[in-house]
């Protein structure tokens, strides 16, 4: 028998969000909401947002050929790219191929993976995907490249404030910095109608909020039990939130994952694990009957453990969520986004630390697993990684929106979203160097990019 | 380093497809068409098609639920379910999730998987995931289960006679009687608009014939020399199509799949390989200094070519066309069912045999890989598996509609779809007992399906 490759996973990452933006205080004042409801009831910061001239498609082009170019990639050396978005611009064609565009030039055809999709899993069903390809006997030696992509907008009203927009890319391969550890993990899928799009000619969901909430917890549970009984049988031991360093998030608001890791908590304190401090037995303790059902719903529990949890939470998931909260729900790259933001505040610290993942996506299906972080060489090591991403300068390079401004967008958008036959403004000022644009949608629905010429003054194809 | 699984690949199959269908040769007549241009000139015999019960979803479902019944296999014990699919009743919620409902009953959530799209291609993602899954370090030992399922279906027009409606299931395991020989294994993909579904109020493509077919002829050539190659490095000789049994190819209708062998005579012929013998040779030589767009327009290529090729067709391709040929273009089960139709033709004889299959899907994406073909004991021997398929009763079984029928049919189909807020007729009596069917679709789009009884009275839920 042919052995697997070790310590397969993440070699390296690349982030891209649109420069365009708004700040949640003032959409909070611009809607009429009561103060707080969107910095402190959702927990979010700002919301980024594509504009006309900007898309799945787009996005996703410019993270690939930024990855692609900062790690010095030969094309030739990608042997899959899968992309994993629930922003569905055709109903056939899938975004994968449309990335193929980028590889034209180098003749490399020969190249597996298409779309995996269920709301903001399918980046993590890719990944999950791409990494079994390296571990196979299909493997033919070389990179993987997984991109999610995606572009969350609303309907007007309460949940327009959780939308964000992002693409990001992962190269895949293995003895990798950030290494899976496949034998842990647990997954909980289901049938649900929280979140979902049966609406087929509208870009915004169906939701329902408090059920897609519950349905979240619910998973959430189902996974960590799942995932707590395979450690114990791999391991020999019990598993508590402290056997790993750091805890992310799929994160639609922050809200909720503050939420999610006072749950574990609670889980845990049920489990009677090392983790709960007898402290933290007495404030729990008045809620150890609770069936789950009513503990979904009790305030008084969510307090209670969010108190219990908080000096964790500052040290095991405040560092994942930065970009979240700066840009809002990204799909199925708002937890690599929460990732991204752990190797950006943390990576020289990282080395040898057990990192855990939660990735949820509405419909329902939800998959916690376990990455060990290692340090490896240039180019390949967490600390170029976190510089390539460069995430502090994206963030500080936005262009705020007013809330006008912002909802003038959103209508041209509405409107735009499954039409055809007609050009953008081309205006791609607010854009970095090096970012592509959409141009057209012909009358046959064809669409056209360009990419805005780099900073050195070379062409826009990059020569 | 931990070893990997051998032979893995698919351990046992069920196909389903509607009861429904309308012959080819009443179509023919009845839309006006000169004589023989459906069932000649397009080579298909019958179209099969969903009536207002059948979907995409209940069609999976009775696959699914059908193969675990008759082979008797604890829904507990599967790890994995993915779906290829490119027929979109949800642009969020996977079909996977729906098929969850079928896990309920076991408690079983702990099932990997989403859905893959790329038009007709997503089936063999989904299948290439599921093996790579079995051959990874994150396999847990269970079962992985691969669902095809499409409903084509087009404007009226020329290319309406080129649809139909199938859902394939495929159980995927170690030690298969249908083993994947992962090296061997040729990809194509690119940027095409030959075939896509931007209009996302429509059930109905955005086609260009002429395009689509030399799109999959390219992407044949391509994975062919790409598949030859591989075959040369890891085997030590050149390739030729003697060097397999059967040719399997995506079937949009017979007379492209005619085309497709043909075409592969001719690269053989090029690359001066031992299959074309002297006499071939002389007929094939007027055509090799063509260019390769040359190539693809020529009529007296494709004649010659076709010509050449036919004895190697009756024998290596006729025995897989049963299916296609009476169902119609399945999409992403086509090239399953294609394979379903060898299996059920030459199941005694298979063991020992090599059988390659080329995956079309358009946008585009496409894969040529090798299966070998295994004597395994009951119930994953060949002969059980054409046992259980049941393909000559299912379709001899078959209920045929008159044209006006079928337009009604088409007509309320086209109002249904992207709907909500309705009731469907609920009329079962067309189709076999155990089938699932589409009851209702309500106000927030949610959609119900119930279970005809088993004809020896048991429930509809199988008890």
């Amino acid at each position: 028998m042919a052995a697997q490759q070790k310590n397969v996973g993440i070699l390296a990452m690349e982030i891209y969000f649109p420069p365009t933006c708004i700040k949640q205080e003032i959409l909070e004042a611009y809607d009429g909401a009561s103060k707080g409801k969107y910095t402190i009831g959702l927990g979010q910061d700002c919301m980024g947002f594509c504009t006309e001239v900007e898309d799945v498609i787009s996005m996703s082009m410019t993270a690939v050929t930024s990855l692609l170019q900062k790690y010095n990639i030969d094309p030739k050396q990608i042997g899959r790219l899968e992309v994993g978005s629930e922003t569905v611009l055709d109903k056939s064609k899938s975004i994968k191929t449309f990335l193929m565009q980028v590889f034209e030039e180098s003749g490399n055809t020969d190249i597996e993976g298409v779309d995996s999709s269920n709301a903001c899993y399918g980046g993590t069903a890719a990944l999950l995907n791409c990494v079994n390809w390296v571990e196979s006997s299909s493997w033919d030696g070389r990179y993987g490249l997984v991109v999610c992509t995606d572009s969350a907008v609303y309907a007007e009203g309460p949940a327009r404030p959780t939308g964000g927009a992002a693409a990001i890319a992962m190269l895949i391969g293995p003895d990798a910095p950030i290494a899976f550890e496949s034998k842990l993990r647990g997954s909980h899928m289901a049938h649900a109608y929280d979140f979902y799009k049966p609406n087929l000619a509208s870009e915004y969901p169906v939701v329902d909020g408090k059920l897609s909430q519950t349905c979240y917890l619910m998973a959430l549970d189902s996974c960590y039990k799942t995932f707590c009984r395979k450690y114990e049988k791999f391991e020999g031991k019990q598993f508590s939130i402290t056997d790993a360093s750091y805890f992310v998030f799929h994160s639609p608001y922050n809200k909720l994952v503050q939420k999610s890791f006072a749950r574990l908590c609670f889980i845990d304190f049920l489990r009677n694990a090392s983790s709960i401090d007898e402290a933290a037995k007495e404030k729990l303790a008045p809620f150890s009957s609770l069936t789950g059902d009513e503990s979904y719903q009790s305030r008084d529990l969510e307090k209670a453990s969010q108190q219990v949890a908080k000096p964790l939470y500052d040290e095991k998931v405040q560092p994942t969520t930065l970009i979240p909260k700066q840009v809002g729900n990204m799909y199925t790259a708002s937890l690599y986004a929460a990732f991204a933001s752990l190797i950006h505040n943390k990576h020289s610290t990282l080395a040898g630390q057990r990192v855990i993942l939660f990735s949820y996506g509405s419909g329902l299906t939800a998959t916690m697993f376990s990455l060990r972080l290692r340090e490896c060489r240039t180019p390949f090591s967490l600390s170029n990684i976190a510089s390539v991403m460069n995430v502090a300068e994206k963030l500080k390079s936005r262009h705020e929106f007013p809330p006008e401004k912002f909802v003038e967008t959103m209508h041209l958008m509405e409107q735009r979203y499954g039409g055809k036959d007609f050009v953008t403004s081309k205006d791609c000022s607010l854009l970095a160097p090096g970012t592509y644009y959409l141009t057209e949608v012909d009358s046959m629905y064809r669409r056209f990019y360009a990419k805005k010429a780099m900073e050195n003054g070379s062409l826009a194809n990059g020569h």
